[in-house]
């Protein structure tokens, strides 16, 4: 059996995790302070290196419960970013994920920010170690892409919600207001949510449906 | 500055690329045959390993040049293959790309299927090596959901096209026969496409429109 030579093996593995949350109305983002040298007072999406005997997945698996202590929530590969200079420390492919966390009350450990860890308004970036400004973008596109065809916004949303809500986090990600009338015509003309069978009272005590997701796709053919 | 010690770098870095055409009506995947230990005889999605002074995208670059001559095709990263034991060799993470060829006369190297390269409809593969029916699996479901909602069907078609042409490639795609009625108004009420201002004679000699894609992109909200 042929073996590779180490001359093949001049690259370390990372995974970094883009962890996407609408908290206080704003889509926010979670990242962390960097304590070392070069990038020292810096903040990064939370990330390390693949281990040996991890599968690039589980990796990100392994960062998201570190990190947000579940990884019970939606998540998915985004991109590998694998320029030769991406790492001041040599060469170092980094597999990105993005995250997807309700906004409600789940308990995670990182709910409390603790120490180095906090959310920022992806719309209101602090100084990004590497090319973390880049990863981050990528997942800011990507994500909003997705909300115009697929029912991703569910990783965002509790398992029941009104419309007016469903509507406030279209809102928060796409950072434009729209028309409620319209909105409510093409989610239901692609049949993403169902009503759940309750109501909640809304701010003016005028009871609202509660929905939750159809699960059904939204495709073209 | 901290440098990372060897013990980090255990993993080869390669790239796998997917080239999907309709040749012949087919919707079809170019492979080659592999000649050495353990897989030989075996057939791959081309690829190879990323080289210290590239970028991951641009090893898939020049893997597409070698193979098909070209890069100046569509091209998009697909996944990040990263399972602990999916090269028998040693520890090899594999970035995988599609790229779409159109069917017509456009002149590519590969075109001559010379030696030890050749298209397989996508329902009719050969004894894969490594990972790669997951690999082609992946891509050929990625590019049906992009049917649904991107234009990336022009990446398979001439410049301009008659819309039984463009049917023609999303039932190879899709592997199942459409309503031409239906499949015109969607692909109109999406603005696709519009008129390239010319006609060509059809098979039963009536003059039949042709048509370019409008850059429209599709999206939900």
């Amino acid at each position: 059996m042929v073996r590779f030579k180490n001359k093949f093996r001049f690259v370390a593995t990372a995974v970094d995790t883009v962890i996407f949350s609408v908290r206080e109305s704003k889509f926010s983002v979670l990242l962390m302070k960097m304590k070392k040298s070069p990038y020292e007072g810096f903040w990064a999406a939370p990330g390390g290196l693949v281990k040996p005997r991890e599968s690039v997945n589980d990796a990100a698996e392994r960062i998201l419960k570190e990190r947000v202590g579940t990884a019970d929530v939606y998540f998915e590969q985004l991109y590998t970013f694998g320029k030769v200079g991406r790492d001041p420390r040599g060469r170092v492919v980094s597999t990105a994920y993005f995250a997807l966390m309700p906004g409600d009350n789940r308990i995670f450990r990182i709910a409390k920010e603790h120490g180095d860890t906090k959310w920022f308004p992806v719309n209101k970036l602090p100084k990004l170690a590497y090319d973390h400004a880049e990863i981050i973008d990528t997942a800011v596109k990507r994500l909003r892409a997705k909300l115009g065809y697929t029912n991703i916004v569910c990783g965002l949303m509790p398992k029941t919600f009104t419309l007016s809500e469903l509507q406030r986090v279209y809102e928060a990600i796409l950072e434009k207001k729209l028309d409620k009338r319209n909105f409510r015509k093409k989610i239901f003309s692609k049949n993403l949510v169902k009503k759940a069978g309750g109501v909640i009272r809304s701010e003016a005590n005028r009871p609202a449906q509660l929905y939750i997701f159809s699960g059904k796709k939204v495709t073209l053919i």
